[in-house]
């Protein structure tokens, strides 16, 4: 790994896909040597009068920066916990500081609606611009210096951006086998074509994807090698693992080798939760530095972006506010080497054009109001809360199950701790240990459980039945009024993937009210153990 | 043309290309049917929480409805005007009524942010899909009744997901000789050509149309026979020109005959401007009327839409928030039918997802505020003042210029009243009557004025040197602080257009102030003059 600081991305222009070599810039943008002049004056664009923008101003209740302590309060039980909580959607008591965007400023370095609501350039405001400059150098650390950032209107976006800037329609892209389902339909009908890396506890697995890249055959896969990987290396979807420095250098390493571009799609990049530790063993959390201090400490303790080892210019970024804000900001941005900035840049003007100035305007607003160190505050707050979502999920689910900590298997969880959960309504003295309902590796980031059901067990069980006991199941919880998300969603293809059949549920933590959480486990255990013929 | 009103558009599903049928709908939406119960408990999405929001509110300062008169102001010369306006960016008296769009509402009729900033649905939030609903069947009429609206990004945004939807690489799409340089932009990368038909003074001729569909030759065009329409009916763009209805009546007819789907895009619909008359003869703007009355009407003097004759449900209208709202709202809506909006809400899932949270709530809060009514009423104002920037600009060239009225000969141009621009600084006791400058249509919608520049008066006129030429006296505008957009944009392909390397100048009176419009048309008299070696 070569860890100095280079000063320039390498020219990686040869992965262009036909399509986007076509873009061209628009002819007034070429024109724009003559924009620079103060005097200008431009009837050249078809643009509305700032007058006729129907607002004077906007006043933006925002949330102050430590709105969420960093530290979880104490709690005796979960029942205090829950009732503490539980109003919060009806009667929030937030902390808020008004900030006003007016719509004319007389100091240019101002957010105004004037310039956030006229048509923009796709690279956006340029206050934005400056705050994500910053952002990017203090967090993500990029081994290349002329690094670019371009905001998108969400990674949805991005990601079709960046394979349509990439793929010729029969290429193929590396990914896990199991994934986010949008990533794989937004791309499909393009005719690009997932190509499977078996996955570990870390996600991708970089001796897989070196043996898929090294052995590949042409005709036998009917597509050229892959030159492009996508991957979510924190709180993957739906897997929930996330990936050590030490993998993301050797798989850096290998797409060197083979001259891959990296797509990393990172929403869940500040949710790294850390471990989950059983309630009887938790360990207090405790935060003692402050201010700047407690910023950097918290940022360094993140697993890095692999921007922090690119020092070719080979990863493309993805960063959304979808979870640190809201996912109606529809705003997000590419990190990524300016020759493929330029081509992301020239694919926005012909589709989405900017993002919305509203959603800018306030985005930028708030940012710029709470300074990165503010920022920073904010995020922490939010991975408290978060790590007590799941910390409380899974205290649930140790109250319905018997859980039993046990090493896994070879497969997607190999090299964690798996919790495997019996029924505790076993009568105590049957002498058979009957086997586990379902196991699952608690999510040390993200948004999600991923449970894998123990559909052996069930009387009516083949292998050829798998899939309908996995939607037999979905059904039963679906009509108790519980909603899980199935496991048929997600396999990347269905020839491939370890695991495929086995059945599976994704359980999201990160929205329902903790007494929904707690009510859909106990909703669940007793449809499981009906299920299983087990006593209730 | 068949004036009942039908109830259900006729089954076009024949018209997708093969990339829009492969787009699946989501399956968690397919598995909705359980969704609608309201004690449902959903881990199914990855939804945040909209606790961590952080924003507990918007206040809105939004103008209120009657903020530009219906009539202009009277004024006696046009320096009074200029001192009056001048102003307006720095200091604007804007009457403004607050409104505020909370985190949190009881009511679930209102707007809130909890909602709109939440992952949404791709058709947008109930509220604003209500009120469009109203705005599309009183303002359009479609003639039929099943017509669906669906929110979009924007015109652009709409316009690739049309040709996404009906055209496979390899296709063509009918378009007017002069056009909107993005909506070919966007749709040359997938390889979808454009197939010109000939204009006159209301745009597309409905007879050239017939012509190129019934003389279809796939083996000379080297494509099928095109089954897509693209067309700016109002305020084209570059060319300014408008289509009356029984013009459009003959076009849809002729899109039945050989079975062509209509892409509407009409972003100038309420830039009605109607005719320009000289100062000296202009007649004073009156209205009387008020409330509903005065809305009925002017919606009724409005050219109408395509929609108006579609009983079979071919026409897909573009509406965009950005010339009537601001273009940073990045909003606007298809209307369809339902078959076809299905197919444009699948892309959207995939790609844009739903338009940004901020701006469908801001705009919305807005509109229900404002009522159908006030939403007439602010479009009329916003008509009458683009109307007076229109007469204000055509009153600065008359009096830089010695405009003569003459008819249009075949062309572009063909059934309007032209004006040809001499230069006024002729020496009187010259006998000899030198040519027009240039010539010009004004327009009677929309935000450009399309000059015809006479470049045969110049000294080294060659047929050759006309597109040389045309970026010559642009670039000597460039030097003196004047931006025009240059004709060499325009043209839809460089083979069958008429009047292509005439010379061009496209000029949008839609932004500038009142005196920098003035101060421009002095700089172009100016150089102009010098350029033809008129006496300055």
């Amino acid at each position: 790994m070569n860890s100095e600081k280079h000063s320039k991305a390498i020219d990686l222009s040869h992965h262009f896909s036909e399509v986007a070599k076509t873009r061209k810039p628009s002819p007034l943008k070429e024109l724009s040597k003559y924009f620079g002049r103060k005097d200008l004056i431009s009837l050249g664009g078809g643009l509305p009068h700032p007058a006729y923008f129907p607002l004077s101003g906007l006043s933006v209740d925002a949330l102050v920066p430590d709105s969420f302590a960093l530290a979880p309060a104490e709690h005796s039980s979960s029942l205090s916990w829950l009732w503490k909580l539980l109003g919060a959607n009806t009667s929030p008591k937030e902390k808020t500081a008004s900030v006003y965007i007016p719509k004319y400023s007389t100091d240019t370095n101002d957010i105004n609606l004037a310039a956030a609501l006229q048509y923009g350039a796709a690279v956006g405001q340029p206050q934005l611009q400056n705050f994500l400059r910053q952002f990017v150098s203090q967090v993500y650390q990029p081994a290349f210096e002329d690094f670019t950032t371009l905001i998108h209107t969400g990674n949805t976006d991005g990601w079709c951006r960046a394979f349509g800037s990439f793929c010729n329609p029969g290429e193929g892209v590396l990914m896990e086998e199991w994934n986010y389902p949008s990533a794989m339909a937004a791309m499909l009908p393009s005719n690009i074509r997932p190509v499977t890396v078996a996955m570990d506890g870390q996600g991708m697995r970089s001796d897989a994807l070196e043996k898929v890249l090294s052995e590949w055959d042409e005709e036998v896969r009917q597509m050229p090698r892959p030159h492009v990987l996508y991957i979510v290396p924190v709180g993957q979807n739906p897997c929930g693992t996330t990936m050590k420095s030490a993998r993301k250098e050797q798989i850096y390493d290998v797409c060197v080798k083979y001259d891959v571009i990296i797509v990393e799609d990172d929403p869940y990049f500040f949710m790294q939760l850390g471990d989950y530790e059983m309630k009887s063993v938790r360990s207090p959390f405790t935060s003692h530095s402050s201010g700047r201090d407690q910023a950097a400490r918290f940022v360094s303790s993140l697993e890095p972006s692999f921007l922090r080892y690119d020092y070719q210019g080979r990863v493309v970024r993805l960063d959304t506010f979808s979870k640190t804000i809201a996912p109606g900001s529809r705003l997000g941005f590419f990190t990524c080497n300016p020759i493929f900035a330029e081509r992301f840049e020239r694919q926005g003007e012909t589709s989405t054009q900017s993002p919305c100035g509203f959603g800018q305007s306030i985005v930028t607003k708030i940012l710029t109001n709470w300074k990165y160190d503010g920022y920073i505050r904010w995020l922490q707050g939010l991975r408290t809360e978060y790590a007590q979502r799941r910390d409380f999920f899974i205290d649930c689910l140790a109250e319905e199950f018997d859980l039993q900590a046990a090493p896994a298997p070879a497969g997607i969880w190999e090299g964690c701790l798996t919790y495997q959960a019996f029924s505790n309504r076993r009568i105590s003295n049957t002498t058979e240990k009957s086997s586990p309902l379902f196991s699952f590796v608690p999510p040390n980031a993200g948004m999600f459980v991923w449970l894998k059901l123990n559909l052996e067990r069930h009387p009516s069980f083949t292998s050829e039945a798998e899939g309908t006991l996995e939607f037999k199941l979905w059904t039963l919880l679906a009509e108790d009024g519980v909603i899980f998300a199935p496991g048929w969603f997600f396999p990347t293809d269905d020839v491939a993937t370890s695991d495929v059949g086995a059945g599976h549920f994704r359980i999201s933590y990160s929205n329902a009210e903790y007494a929904n959480l707690k009510k859909a486990v106990t909703v669940f255990g007793r449809v499981i153990r009906e299920f299983f013929n087990e006593q209730n």
